[in-house]
């Protein structure tokens, strides 16, 4: 294939299929030559950091996050359904820790009366479960391929939608961490008081501890992850039962609590704000049609059986919970959760106790890695989109999508302190991103089959119509009746990241514009000048001048120095040299070189703006990383003063000590 | 001068004769050419840096640190006798601050008996400070370019000799700093105890203040800090004056103070730890024979004259002090300073009283000042003899050497912490650095005038004799009596700046000859290859290409991609563009770009050993400063791994963007 087009024969061979010519001096053979010498392939061992610092940095980085994988392996990271039930459900599931805890803290503002309406506000958010699960069904056959709402909504209508739910996608992300983290820390604290006030340090470690596991790829996440969510159920529904039976057994025997004291009248805005703080029960719910790709094929399938599983299993805890907690009268109490105190209701003291809160506080956290899987796809196909920083396209070692994971468990760790690791304080931010994306996303639909037409579209758009409609119900109630509370903080961060994922893509559109290939472009640069700046008559800027003299075009050497004496005793060296290249010296009163001789360089080019000039820099590199520290950094920063030069090529000609 | 020796001509005019062709866009001239054209020089202008960003940095800095001087206005930075004398002579002075409480702490640890040998102690330490004061007479009068103790020794004993007395020296000056600093507190506490409690964090603010202050410049410190000690010279006098008039008055009258009790016997060890600890009240004599060039001229005259009333000062002060501890009976108590109980005594708690304490901490704090000045200048010394990192020949924005002023700070800053910010604590580790290096000093006077045997030799060498044996006593008794309790941190850090500056000089020594032109050099490379990484057929990487191309020397395409799809796509893309260079595939399983192509160019580059390859790099140079965070740092990374290769040149064509 090469070569064919060249008038210069090369003076190595390309294909190497002569490498190695001998025994490696390390023994590690790091390419090799397939498809007949027509491809090199490089080797594990080519990816071996270059110099000996950046070596040992990567061991040690390997030695936490595991060895790199081909990209072919990529097809293999993919989760069995009694895997990814668990993982991709966390998320939903655990909203029971908090969700009932929130509508209840509502209702008691408006005392017993208030709280009696407990029961019909969380009916109708298990109907809204249901409409939104089947409505979710419908988004995994449309789009097998993983159709997040950014995606759906996007692709359907149009770009400013798309960004919409993307930033209703990632606020929620970031909350779904640190509410996760701070409900998790809350069950502990509930069973174990004294850690009451470690709770930053604590949620900080958490998010550190979850961002590393993370690094290390999903499938590793996966199987270390998948028991805490099945223990939970079990020990909800276990919890539920054994409440239930004691109150069918009891009678109503039970002493009812002392009757809340009303602070507020009970109204439609009482019920309203329980409803949209209550609706944080649902949240993750979309996690399984983000993660299609994920599932072993047939994934759509797959993905439908487990949203499916998930969606009855969310429902069967979410009331469940409530009835236990109409039955046993159970009110929030500041230091102990809800749930803490059904469980102590069902289960006394005892190891179930124990056991249900070290779920909990275990599913939660699993719920916040799920974010850690959603949230870097997220970016990553924003920024396949150019509208996020393309260093998002970046995959790390393990396929995760590092700096995606990075960024979210910052991001969530200044909203978990900011909110004092306290989950009411953060729950009023919660609702209103979820069920914007949710709204976006079914709306999508409802467009996408009026396009498609295909098998039950007529149910198909049914579903998604009232889906979305409920959904736009919530985010409406959400964002008036919580604005004020935090729904506000929510509101703006979407529209930042709507404003700034534009200005993204308008950049890299305009690059994108800049560096397309014109005809017209000239093949190379009519006028052609070297500059050497030489600093002593060393080795280091003789190799420069042999290197600048050779390229066989015009060449001026420089010298910079301070005063007249010094440039004269300069000029006599270089006259006693040999005088076969012209020199400049440029006096420098003020003693600084660097931007002196940038300066002059850009004289040079203000002359003849046509001219493309080469500067050539003789640079000492002196391979010990300590040793370095004696030299100056000199050439780095011309190199970087003279980049923001139009029209000036740099040239670095090294000078390696050791030789 | 030039170009009558190049075969080729200038494609522009060197001197700069025609420019500015116009006027200059910015208003602002950069070059001006001076001596018929030979030369161009550069204006202030043209020393404002780059980018945008260094130079909203740089006009900051300036208003903190001031502007730039010319190298012709150093001679201007000199001091007038009656600046010098408070500036240089506040170290010696302000040690009356400290000195005596040391010398007392350690004689009550015997009681009554001990404390009644202070007087014939101090006695002995102030023939001392007229023994070395007339010494350091001599060394001013034979290096009137400023002999400090590191050129003396260094010059006349040898260059270990020289590097011990550095290596005194430089720990003397970080603990005159750390002391300083510490005793000034001290004084402030005593007047104001509240503050107890805040002495780290007052410290550490003095500090930075002192180094900022420094970053400005040496005249600016010497007005601003001229008054304190006048005032404290003032201050002391008037309190001794005053307090011994009382006694005289009074008779002895006033009832001594309880008897201290004592808990350790009096015998030769206690009154030679008394003598080593006293002693630290003579440091700083040798201040002004470092610094003869700050003098106007005749230098030499004014800096023995201004010696000579400094010494005379510091044993008035001393012995008066001394004086009137032994009338007031006065001992060491932990909360207030021995000058502070002095001054209650003398003065009462009016006004005169804040006084004093104020004028003591402020000249202490002038007295780290002058470390602050001395230290820069000694790493210069050792720098230029390539004893000491090339980064200290460097002359900041204001002639004062920034890198050395920060360090001193940072070393200071860690003593004094360490030593929890307390005088006592800091005190054992004192004599050791300055009466090594006083001992050294005087040592090398004497080679100094066996050697020129010039007017007056051997008076001068009696005189140095003297000075330099009393010196080595006092060394000797400090190193012996305080090792334990701190003396040994202070000999290991002389012995770690011993061996740490001969193992630079030996890196440096290595380098300057590698670097020495040498007659065999080839003056061009033999072979030549030109490599040009693709990553895609943009404009910026068509213009690296039509760079290389125009080099007229064989030339291979790189690119490197994931996969054998990615690859062929990528192929057929380049025969549509014409196929005029021949092109690899590199395929990198693992998703690396950087590494595989370094590894592959030291690949092509082992094939032939002899070969010159020239990497020819396409760069997306963004010019927005926050804009250039959404492209890779794919070319710098490039350039960092080729670094390290040997025989690799590499070029960088730039891409601006906006164009």
């Amino acid at each position: 294939m090469d070569g064919e087009g060249s008038d210069r024969a090369l003076p190595v061979d390309p294909g190497l299929t002569r490498y190695p010519p001998r025994a490696d001096a390390r023994g590690a053979v790091r390419f090799v030559s397939v498809d007949a010498g027509d491809r090199v392939e490089a080797t594990e061992a080519a990816a071996d950091p270059v110099t000996p610092v950046a070596r040992l940095g990567s061991r040690l980085l390997r030695l936490v996050l595991g060895a790199p994988l081909r990209a072919t392996a990529i097809a293999h990271e993919r989760m069995r359904k009694l895997i990814a039930l668990p993982v991709l459900s966390a998320d939903a599931l655990s909203s029971v820790a908090y969700g009932p805890e929130a509508l209840l803290a509502v209702l008691v503002l408006g005392g017993g009366a208030g709280l009696a309406l407990a029961l019909p506000v969380a009916a109708v958010i298990a109907l809204l479960m249901l409409a939104v699960g089947i409505s979710y069904r419908q988004t995994i056959r449309a789009y097998p391929h993983g159709g997040g709402s950014y995606v759906v909504a996007g692709t359907n209508l149009g770009r400013t939608a798309g960004l919409l739910a993307a930033g209703g996608l990632m606020t929620d992300y970031v909350l779904t961490v640190a509410i996760s983290v701070a409900s998790g820390l809350a069950a502990v604290t509930s069973a174990v008081p004294s850690l009451g006030p470690y709770v930053l340090p604590l949620g900080a470690g958490l998010l550190a501890l979850l961002a590393a596991a993370n690094l290390r790829g999903v499938r590793q996440a996966g199987t270390l992850f998948a028991a805490p969510t099945y223990v939970f159920i079990l020990a909800i529904a276990l919890l539920v039962v054994a409440g239930l039976w004691q109150a069918v057994a009891d009678g109503p025997s039970r002493a009812p609590a002392a009757p809340a004291h009303a602070t507020e009248s009970v109204g439609l805005l009482l019920v309203l704000r329980a409803f949209a703080s209550g609706s944080t029960a649902m949240t993750g719910i979309e996690t399984i049609s983000n993660a299609v790709p994920a599932f072993r094929p047939p994934q759509a399938r797959n993905a439908r059986t487990t949203l499916t599983v998930m969606v009855a299993l969310l429902i069967a805890l979410f009331a469940g919970t409530m009835a236990l907690v109409a039955v046993e009268d159970v009110a929030p109490l500041p230091g102990e959760t809800v749930l803490s105190q059904l469980a102590h209701g069902s289960f006394g003291d005892g190891p179930l106790y124990a056991a249900t809160q070290a779920a909990t506080a275990a599913v939660l956290l699993l719920a916040a890695n799920t974010a850690f899987n959603g949230f870097p796809r997220l970016l990553y196909l924003m920024a396949r989109d150019r509208q996020a920083p393309q260093l998002f396209l970046h995959v790390g070692d393990r396929l995760a999508y590092s700096h995606g994971i990075v960024g979210l468990g910052v991001a969530a760790g200044a909203v978990f302190c900011a909110g004092g690791g306290r989950v009411d304080r953060l729950i009023p931010l919660y609702a209103v991103g979820v069920f914007l994306a949710f709204t976006l996303c079914q709306a999508g639909m409802v467009v996408h089959w009026r396009r498609e037409r295909g098998a039950h579209w007529r149910r198909s758009i049914a579903a998604n119509t009232l889906g979305g409609a409920l959904s736009g119900v919530v985010f409406a109630v959400a964002a008036a009746t919580k604005f004020a509370a935090g729904a506000w903080v929510a509101l703006a961060a979407v529209a930042a990241i709507v404003a700034g994922s534009g200005a993204i893509r308008r950049h890299y559109d305009a690059v994108a514009r800049a560096v397309a290939p014109a005809p017209e472009d000239a093949p190379e640069p009519a006028e052609q000048l070297v500059v050497v700046p030489v600093a002593a008559l060393d080795r280091v800027s003789l190799r420069a001048l042999a290197y600048a003299a050779a390229l066989d075009r015009p060449v001026l050497a420089v010298h910079v120095c301070g005063d007249e004496a010094a440039a004269e005793r300069f000029v006599a060296d270089w006259r006693a040299l040999g005088d076969r290249v012209p020199l400049e010296v440029v006096l420098s009163p003020y003693r600084a070189v660097v931007v002196p001789f940038v300066r002059y360089v850009d004289a040079l080019h203000r002359q003849r703006p046509a001219l493309t000039v080469t500067v050539v820099l003789g640079e000492l590199v002196v391979d010990h990383p300590l040793r370095r520290l004696l030299h100056d950094d000199r050439e780095p920063r011309m190199r970087r003063g003279l980049r923001s030069q139009r029209g000036v090529v740099v040239t670095t000609v090294p000078f390696h000590f050791p030789g």
